[in-house]
């Protein structure tokens, strides 16, 4: 049993509690989103990226949109050294696009942090220290005045030295672990870091708030951003930006409510990478923006190409549940959903209605570059009927009769049942085929001859295979099909009624030919469907015919 | 370019907002869990589990502690049935677990219902219906009124069958699409079937409300639920329950903001197993309990165990940084995150901390069945000294003089930078002894024989190799150790100073061996490190001197 005793809250409250951000209901406006794959996302890798495969990464991050990508810890190694100078020296920093770097808040580190930043127009320098009671206590052994002087002396150093080199960096401080760091003390650290600084209009300072380890619900995150967001000097000059992790599984909802709560900036990652349960995941926050109408201003209508690099370059795994992008979260393989889905899509063509309200989808797949019949509707041994209509319509072009779609939907279920596994289309399609299309056994049909007479009605014979005979059956009827019905019943001595019928052209495929479906009702009450597929109409139409005669027990 | 246009908010303010839950910090008493892994979470899976896995899967919820398990559709399919009726009659219901069946309400389904819950001692019986905008417009067709009186009818009809049949089985409604709703409506409906219940203290009604796409930030849907918890007729008879999926990646956070707001019982998977994105994680949301020191009542000490037989029966993998579940989520491989991790651990035991409050790790691993030195300090290309040195002694015992750790480090990390990959405990332990441990080129020490003299000095000779060839040097010092190091700068004309020696026995390993860290510097200034293992303590010493000197350049 796990000891719960061991755990008390590690979290502090603000003196003033403030909630009225509650009263908002959503993100209306795109935060300052600032990628810092390159660093937290690439330390938590148990293989890290090499130079080149940075280098890719960073190209479809301003791609994507992102305005300010941390780039790392360039005085730390050769390795983070070189691939800031690479992106110097090969000009792939746009104009609009500017890199932050972490660095320590020593003289030399700082110098060669400015030597890796050369050539850069626009830079941000972020140093950080710990400010938490446990980091404190365990790890410095520092009173609090001690842990404020080593933020202050470190922000001097830093300004005193770009002023040195005169360069305009912008600079950006982080109260690391500042989820476990007194509100009011992150607060006086900041204040105190933010004197020094003395940011101005056109040079804000950026103050970041890192949930390092998650300690409490989302509301109490975002009520410690309140009280800073509220109590910080230089307010208008200070960019308050959040960098959330994941340990409580809320690394979104601590986002979300922290820019409603006051914060004006989002440090995170594509799909949440980062260190242990991750950073926060960009994508989401800015895709539920976009799911509520709001322009998050980065682009993911390329997802399945973003995926690729990011597994590749990465080895991690895009998880198949992950909101947006995993492989499954399109999926429906319950069949009332995927019901309800072609509905949805039908009634969204027929009203021609602007806003996505499709069923079960809170976007509409294509927008991230996914596709209904792959990534939709799927068919495993709990599916319905409605999704195997659905995808034989989109993938195939066929329209069965809606009883006939019940009657199919339970054999493709019997089929995976057994199998124990999912369908594709392709198979659907050849079960399909295999079970109700042209099916020749014991009557097959060789040709007939049929010709309209004076009267209206049609007159001839029907050339027929029955058991590897052949038999050719003299018949009249109201018109060719209702004639080789006859013949069909009268020759065969077989009873049936409630003939249904309909036909169509195979719109998508290679050729012209028709797909004809019957339902033919026995004397023991049961309905047995077939279908026929010819060039000729009226051939396809008596092929499903006996195709259907063929299926009757 | 993806179109923000096609998006609008797809959910409804409840009549009064009451924001008030926000006052409370967080979870402070386990809900009711429902597990629905086996209908959910079974329904999502590409292969749906069968019949055994389904078992197995079973007795799993049942032992880590949950009393309520939603069983599936029995009248569904065959093996829904089946998996029911093996329940029963395998004697695999404990009396203090309810089985809870999901039905549509027509007649001959709940008859077919309740014949697979003969038997069965707690059994809820659920039925649910579509009450969203976007499902009566598109999938139902209907008004309100119509929508209202389908739930109205089924209420009935389960009631008057249960009846009928004597037992006594509670209900469960669910306003299914709830998020999608119009909470007055949702209203509206939950008490019409209320009313049709009548739920007495003794058998209480469950009112479900399932966000079955979320279509809004976590502290909306709470409002909502407040707004039906303030608003629930008999509210004292209702268990209210939430049934959170994860669209918007906020399942755990609906989860536990709709508790704060009145609710008393969770639906949800292990791993949030589910459709799409998944259902509510009750792992992660009963941790979170856990880790501010209130008792989930569900045990997941086992947790490596339960992940095996998850992605073994489910065919789906779990997440590497899944909270408090996946392969990562202790995982540090940043050197100062190691370094902290090393003093919180230290500080933890010198002081009999009786509270977890080790920075990085929101919880202690082994709590989850995990263990410090294979899940927690990883070593990459971006890992620095203090992890390496903590590996080290936690799994080899070896506790290296501060100075020592440094230079270790750097070698480690050469050697993950060149190899471009994740280093484990023993290869780095390989790196250690290979360059540090016995180094016995150009110099290696044969034997000694050095005797203490009247004035308490020691003299004698050290008989070593140099470059293959046998050397005795004649010496003496003030020790043994002293007299060797004496010989060794004499007879080759090495000098160093400052040296810095500790030894200690191996507490870890098979046998009784010293192990001697020894640091000099060279006239250069640099200081060169060297071990020497062996049983005897003096001669641990001396080698670890020689391989000292051996690594000088």
């Amino acid at each position: 049993m796990m000891n719960v005793n061991k755990y008390t809250k590690g979290y502090f409250m603000p003196p003033t509690v403030d909630m009225s951000w509650t009263q908002k209901e959503y993100v209306d406006k795109a935060p300052t989103w600032c990628s810092v794959d390159l660093r937290d996302g690439n330390q938590s890798l148990i293989i890290p990226m090499s130079l080149e495969e940075k280098i890719e990464f960073y190209k479809r991050l301003v791609e994507i949109g992102f305005k300010e990508i941390e780039v790392g810890f360039p005085a730390a190694s050769e390795t983070e050294f070189e691939f800031l100078r690479t992106l110097v020296e090969q000009d792939l920093i746009p104009d609009d696009v500017t890199v932050q770097v972490l660095t320590q808040a020593r003289e030399h580190i700082i110098k060669r942090t400015f030597e890796a930043l050369k050539g850069v127009k626009n830079a941000i320098v972020h140093v950080y220290n710990s400010t938490s009671v446990a980091q404190r206590q365990q790890v410095f052994r520092k009173s609090k005045e001690e842990i404020k002087q080593i933020a202050i002396d470190g922000a001097k150093l830093l300004k005193d030295l770009t002023e040195q080199a005169g360069a305009n960096y912008r600079f950006e401080y982080s109260p690391e672990s500042f989820t476990g760091t007194e509100p009011e003390f992150a607060l006086e650290v900041c204040n105190a870091v933010l004197d020094v600084w003395q940011p101005t209009s056109d040079r804000k300072a950026i103050i970041n708030l890192p949930a390092t380890v998650q300690m409490s619900m989302p509301h109490v995150y975002a009520s410690q951003i309140a009280y800073i967001s509220q109590n910080l000097k230089y307010r208008e000059n200070v960019v308050l930006s959040l960098h959330p992790h994941n340990d409580r599984g809320t690394g979104v909802a601590d986002s979300e409510m922290g820019l409603l709560a006051g914060a004006d900036r989002i440090e995170g990652t594509l799909f949440g990478n980062g260190e242990r349960t991750g950073n926060a995941d960009i994508i989401t926050i800015a895709m539920n923006m976009f799911a509520l109408g709001v322009d998050p201003k980065l682009d993911f209508s390329n997802m399945p190409e973003i995926i690729e690099m990011y597994e590749r370059v990465t080895r991690m795994h895009v998880y198949e549940r992950q909101p947006y992008a995993g492989k499954l979260v399109f999926a429906a393989f319950s069949g009332s959903h995927q019901d309800a889905i072609a509905k949805g899509m039908k009634w969204r063509e027929e009203n021609d209605e602007p806003h996505w309200t499709v069923p079960y989808l809170l976007i509409d797949p294509q927008d991230v570059g996914r596709q209904y019949d792959a990534d939709v509707i799927r068919i495993n041994s709990q599916s319905g009927k409605g999704g195997v209509a659905y995808v034989m319509e989109q993938k195939y072009g066929l329209n069965m009769p809606k009883k006939m779609r019940e009657d199919f939907g339970y054999c493709v279920k019997g089929v995976s049942d057994h199998k124990h596994k999912e369908l594709m289309p392709e198979e659907i399609y050849q079960i399909f085929q295999d079970n109700y299309v042209n099916v020749e056994e014991p009557y097959k049909l060789i040709d007939f001859v049929l010709n309209k007479q004076a009267d209206g009605t049609f007159k001839g014979n029907v050339h027929l295979m029955e058991h590897g005979h052949e038999v050719v059956v003299e018949t009249q009827g109201n018109g060719r099909f209702d004639a080789a019905s006859n013949a069909i019943q009268k020759e065969f001595g077989i009873k049936y009624d409630n003939l249904i019928y309909s036909e169509h052209a195979m719109e998508i495929g290679a050729t012209s030919r028709a797909m004809a479906y019957v339902g033919i009702t026995a004397e023991n009450g049961k309905t047995y469907w077939g279908a026929g597929m010819d060039t000729d109409i009226i051939t396809a139409s008596i092929k499903a015919l006996i195709s259907a005669v063929n299926r009757m027990d």
